[in-house]
């Protein structure tokens, strides 16, 4: 356990085609901070974002105006498709990533990182089913096929999905102590995953 | 096992304050249904609508137009304080209800469904740090303290926040079948569980 860091400003890149489980489970572990944390929906330009299942969240901020955050969270979701060829999103991901104590992904938001050459030299996982769609946007990543989430320095890449609230509680974890992680996920009736190394869905995808 | 109903349609009541999981849990994985259910996010008045956590979700639909709906989600949330006092958003949850083939709540959603009287009589639960104030909405409801879920009829209640996520996949079990539930959860890399009366959290609160 680090010692408290203090109140932390969480920024969640929203993109149109976002996951919303990607972001709001995430968004909620976090939330569960209370005043320890605060936390901003970041796209490029600020309004109503579409979901990759309709419903529209709420950016609150421009990628370009966003100032230094401790957390960059990067979701995945269909959208993830069209974005990789985004190179003015790729540069502000980069632009961001570059000066954040933590970089996080869920799903194929690690395909996002990839691409705009953030996760070069480093471990990295992402979605199961789209897992070579991911690997194919980073040559130079060390992609780790079987992992509920992989921490590499202050980079923390989580597999699909739901396994993003998993990896929220591990950087959580790293942030404020394991006790605080426990509380939370207590208080969200959610049963924590702790084992980073915890993965049927590699097997159930055929890739181990 | 029913046999498979046709696309349905998902209401989810959205309010000043609601859980950003309550919601988008169940929204993700019944949206992995792709075109077999269409989601509409509902409110007094359509537009952003705040969280308890701050970002806003975007209501697509005034409560007092939509129409008939297949499956009513009511979440929870700090908001749920206020909205009990809020008596033409109850007549609203209970022209709907009485409509709708499911209603189904996560967390405090089950709180607002009690004081509408929409319980009565009724077994269901809720979350387990607010279990007396939900029991407090509803002297008439046969409230379980420890489950994870709650079937009785069309009414389906779940505990907090995560659990509203089993919840979702034991509805979407009953409507499209069980094998449907295990596709969903393993799309969304999410580790269901399946046994409406495991409660953890139940005993952690001291209900039990």
């Amino acid at each position: 356990m680090n010692a408290d860091p203090g109140p932390i400003t969480v920024g969640v890149v929203l993109f149109p085609g976002f996951n919303l489980l990607d972001v709001f489970g995430p968004v909620e572990l976090l939330g569960m901070l209370d005043d320890r944390a605060a936390i901003r929906l970041l796209a490029e330009s600020p309004g109503p974002i579409e979901s990759d299942a309709g419903p529209a969240a709420v950016a609150d901020t421009a990628l370009a105006e966003g100032g230094k955050l401790d957390v960059l969270l990067v979701p995945g979701g269909a959208g993830t498709r069209r974005e990789v060829s985004n190179s003015a999103f790729l540069l502000e991901l980069k632009r961001h990533s570059d000066r954040a104590h933590r970089v996080a992904s869920v799903c194929t938001g690690s395909a996002l990182l990839a691409k705009a050459g953030i996760l070069d030299g480093r471990n990295a996982t992402s979605n199961k089913r789209a897992f070579a769609w991911a690997v194919s946007q980073g040559p130079k990543v060390n992609w780790i096929a079987s992992a509920r989430w992989v921490e590499d320095g202050k980079f923390f890449t989580s597999s699909g999905v739901a396994a993003g609230m998993d990896m929220a509680l591990g950087l959580i974890a790293q942030l404020f102590g394991r006790d605080t992680s426990l509380a939370v996920a207590q208080r969200a009736e959610y049963e924590w995953h702790e084992d980073k190394g915890w993965d049927p869905f590699a097997h159930m995808n055929g890739l181990v």
